[in-house]
């Protein structure tokens, strides 16, 4: 049984987000699907697997992302883990993957990894980009890869903001409200923020975010940047613990997970 | 009457292009059907006017645009000039047609222009980019908006056989094939390419275009650049006036109209 480490890229707009849910199609059933020609082919009749709809037959083997992303967030540069038992090269699998997948979800990368490697519990840190187009007039061309928000001004007072927000906090207020997670510590390498007459583009680097952080930050900086919430208030609102007291959750659209680290034994 | 002159970008990717068809929707109907909110209110009842299936009831004026652009392509600065009985603002208009129309399609620009001019005769001259993505996987944010041709690859040969075709030349060769046009002689006053590892960008600026010209000199440089054509069979392929001496047509999705310019007085 090899182990295989996969780069992915794509576009979440049709898709409800990485991870399998029944209310829709997920980027992780997608791929899953695509490695089904590549099983060996006695399996499913050993297994005595029928019924399938997929004209393949058999479900896939179970691909393991980095991080879960939100319905209609992208992905330059998840990373996912899978077992498989073949003798195809990399990079045979590699285009046999890109042949059956559809067009808005290009494997970018695939490597054989070393034995037990898994994506998700063996990640370092992740990258996050969230772009915000200030432009009076949203370009068509963006249309599901920001959020338009035209009332983005002051930039300088984003970055006063955001510069709280790095380093080792509880993020709790930033958390999607209702979360089960209580172990809300986490720790913000980088969050730098880039701007020209298009808009605004946030990229975060940090060893782990909670459901919806990057979003939360986002709306957050936003308000910070429009002028309806004072830089400095950012050390009360990390204080407070309460999703209530930060700003809205910033739509998905302008998500995109760009980078996924691992030790170098990775 | 007032005359207007509208700057439209749109991602033409759901449409049969800018003019009216039978066959599917169209930018230029769809432009025009945003206006219907704006007409006198009386005018729909004096002329009789029933039957209409759109809720707004009545048909547009009509909208002409600077340029056809073909089913797939792409408009930044599609350029467009309409007669309008209205006391509304430049900026009020403006603002009611983004409200109305689809996010696949925005004005960008909107004023008045002298009694009339019309976006299509007075045109004086127009640029289109056409995209190529060289790199072996294919972006899924790209999907819409290039042609994914991995073997352009010698963009020196391709810059060669650029150049023979700036100036003015009869290219017939570079015409749709059935195209009813015998005034073939065209001026190219500049084709400009841009490389870089993600891949080729061609930049052409001329007085006019025949009908799938641009297409069909990405088509043809392309393959200089495969190296399956030469460069200096440019000038064969111009003086053959027959469009099987050229390459093929590349697909709409990478062609994009930049810009349309007019005379100082437009």
């Amino acid at each position: 049984m090899r182990t295989l480490k996969l780069t992915i890229a794509y576009d979440g707009t049709n898709y409800v987000g990485w991870q399998r849910q029944t209310n829709g199609v997920s980027v992780q059933e997608v791929v899953e699907a695509a490695f089904v020609p590549l099983l060996p082919r006695a399996a499913g009749w050993r297994s005595g697997r029928s019924g399938n709809a997929s004209p393949g037959g058999g479900r896939g083997p179970t691909v393991a992302g980095a991080g879960r992303t939100d319905a209609g967030a992208h992905a330059l540069g998840q990373v996912a883990s899978v077992n498989l038992d073949t003798d195809l090269t990399a990079p045979a699998i590699h285009r046999a993957l890109n042949v059956r997948l559809p067009p808005d979800i290009r494997v970018v990368g695939l490597a054989d990894a070393p034995p037990g490697f898994h994506a998700r519990f063996h990640a370092g840190s992740k990258t996050y980009r969230y772009r915000i187009a200030t432009t009076p007039v949203l370009s068509p061309f963006d249309r599901w890869y920001v959020w338009h928000a035209p009332e983005v001004r002051d930039v300088a007072a984003m970055r006063a903001a955001a510069a709280v927000l790095v380093g080792t906090h509880d993020f709790a207020s930033f958390q999607a409200a209702g979360s089960p997670v209580r172990a809300t510590v986490r720790t913000v390498h980088r969050l730098d923020i880039v701007a020209d007459a298009a808009g605004v583009v946030l990229e975060v680097d940090g060893d782990g975010f909670l459901r919806h952080m990057v979003r939360a930050m986002a709306g957050t900086l936003a308000d910070v940047a429009a002028g309806t919430r004072a830089p400095d208030s950012m050390r009360a609102i990390l204080s407070a613990r309460d999703r209530a007291a930060a700003g809205p959750t910033a739509p998905a659209s302008g998500l995109t997970l760009v980078a996924v680290r691992y030790p170098a034994v990775c």
